[in-house]
């Protein structure tokens, strides 16, 4: 998400995380397919101006971009091992979804330029529905509208013939071009477009006791505004020794202070090449149902790479179910699925997502037999 | 389903009925989208040896066909309403999903070849991802497995090189085929094909009681198992006044009496266009999860027939979300796509279903603004 959105809003509270948010806004229930029952996991609200991350010179909040966000991610780090010093050496695996597909393998390739002087011992990178080649997610984007009947065949023809999608630039779009983008938008105006099927959250308010039948199988749609009353709670933000400072604005999922990003590379895929080439393990991840960086974009961008397949496109299983589909490829990247997962995949599929996330950590393949 | 599949074990008692069966296989429960709200409906189980539908020759369970099928149905049409005559002349409309993609325009060109000596007043058919052209219904299957990530783009392409689609005869399957064949299977085996992203049924044994949290949102993958326990019951029998000769064989969802189909159509286009020509109302639908006859399937074959669009292709709505999507065409062929929903939409999206079928029924067009 984002950039400018918070690792505490989607990651910890309403995907990975050990909790979640009842929708009163103000107590917890249990995630059990939380990956911290495989790791331990720290997730960071960066940079500066995202959720309770600041800085004290506001012109600070101008200057941001995928470099110095990499930059102070790697500080951070270091830092985080001087203040716990016996995590020192520890295997370190860096993960994250959507813009994470930017900030993920930029902070890796840091990691590596500093390597051996720091103590962080980076294994593998993990990324889900990531931004990876502005070009071919925009395109896998469209494709995959038409493919699940959300558009016409007709709009997309002529999406393609009369955009630029290399570009996506407003000042260079024809007249042809905003019709036929309009005509799409409202295609998908009141859809939520990060998971297709799911339903979207028409009643925000918060309510008095905890929603009846809340269950960790069921991902309720207005999770964020749980999140974010919970989050801007004085005692919960006094437990986790957080806004100190009393900022002049809410604890937010997305940053509304950040209003600047000053650099972002259309393509992460040199840098993927990179890391892989330097023996970094690399598992890319997608959840099938997502409209906003599909599977079709994800599998776009890994064409571009022209790596060589080691297996078969095949079926991965849990529990007797498919949990989506695989492929490896030559120098240590992976490439799975999750069926029925959206954008955010733990939010919608936390079991298969958290054995993915085993099997990731343990470099072991998927399982490639139902137990039947 | 089919041929050879039980209109009462799906549209019945797992779609579109009023009533479900508990997984107790003996209790039921109400079905408040049922489409009875909006009509009178009569399930058919057709033809004989297909549920409680029998025959006592059993010589005449090889000569069953498409042609037959219609010319029976048309017989208990009129059959029916001798007995019921407070009936006759009322609006009549057809509706049936799948193989029934036959099943209903041929039944329906039956009824308008004896017009108007009968008192079948025929206004409308309404098909379900519906077997409409053998291979347009093949290609958009395959084009959905790999638009969905279920197969890879390189078993796609060796498909439509190696095999042919247009016969899909085996005794021409070359070897290339066969291999791309076989390894598609194996991607899809542990699949519901039927709703690529529903829960398969791994446990189908009876509970004591009802199934605690059962719903009507949430559709039971073992449902089949309860269906058939519950037909099997001699009470439920006695109450349905049926298999009263005593049958030799079980009441079965799909039968396994009828060994045979001596022909079958690869296309139904031409009946379709004439039905248009004649006035009858047609609308097409489309659960956009199903991989079996997918929306895809459905879009090539309406392509086919050349029809020219009065609308684009929109969203319409139910209860501020998108119910699906839509396109109206000259002629009063109207196709939609049911969001969420899998083969057997009423199962899955109950209360889109319902709307639809309203829409239907009053010819006035799916809502194309959400309520905000």
């Amino acid at each position: 998400m984002g950039p400018g959105c918070s690792s505490l809003a989607y990651g910890a509270l309403q995907e990975l995380g050990p909790f979640r948010v009842h929708s009163d806004g103000k107590t917890l229930f249990r995630n059990r397919y939380a990956w911290n029952n495989a790791a331990n996991v720290l997730f960071l609200e960066s940079p500066a101006g995202v959720g309770f991350s600041y800085t004290n010179t506001t012109s600070d909040l101008d200057k941001h971009g995928d470099r110095n966000t990499a930059a102070d991610n790697y500080i951070f780090l270091v830092q985080w091992l001087e203040r716990f010093p016996e995590f020192k050496g520890r295997d370190l695996y860096i993960a994250g979804e959507s813009y994470a597909g930017h900030y993920v393998p930029q902070l890796a390739h840091t990691i590596l330029r500093h390597h051996p002087t720091s103590f962080l011992n980076l294994k593998g990178i993990l990324m889900g529905n990531a931004v990876i080649n502005d070009e071919t997610d925009l395109m896998g984007m469209y494709d995959f509208f038409e493919s699940h009947a959300l558009i016409s065949e007709d709009s997309l023809v002529k999406l393609k013939n009369n955009c630029d999608l290399k570009t996506e630039s407003a000042s260079v779009m024809t007249e042809e071009c905003a019709v036929v983008s309009d005509q799409i938008d409202m295609n998908t105006y009141y859809l939520d477009i990060y998971n297709i099927y799911a339903p979207l959250c028409l009643n925000s308010t918060l309510t008095r006791r905890p929603k009846r039948g809340t269950t960790i199988r069921e991902f309720d749609p207005c999770s964020d505004h749980y999140v974010q009353a919970y989050l801007n709670r004085p005692e919960v933000q006094a437990a986790l020794h957080a806004n100190a400072t009393k900022l002049p604005y809410e604890w937010e999922p997305c940053s509304s202070v950040i209003k600047k990003w000053n650099d972002s590379p259309t393509t992460v895929i040199p840098l993927i090449k990179e890391l892989i080439g330097q023996g970094v393990r690399v598992w890319v991840f997608s959840g099938d149902t997502d409209g906003r960086i599909p599977v079709t974009s994800t599998k776009y961008s890994l064409k571009k790479m022209n790596l060589t397949a080691i297996t078969a496109w095949h079926p991965w299983y849990l529990g007797g179910e498919v949990g989506g589909y695989t492929e490896e490829y030559k120098g240590k990247l992976t490439f799975a699925t999750v069926r029925g997962a959206g954008h955010q995949v733990p939010s919608f599929q936390p079991k298969r997502s958290l054995s993915l996330f085993i099997h990731f950590l343990n470099d072991t393949p998927l399982p490639d037999t139902s137990r039947y």
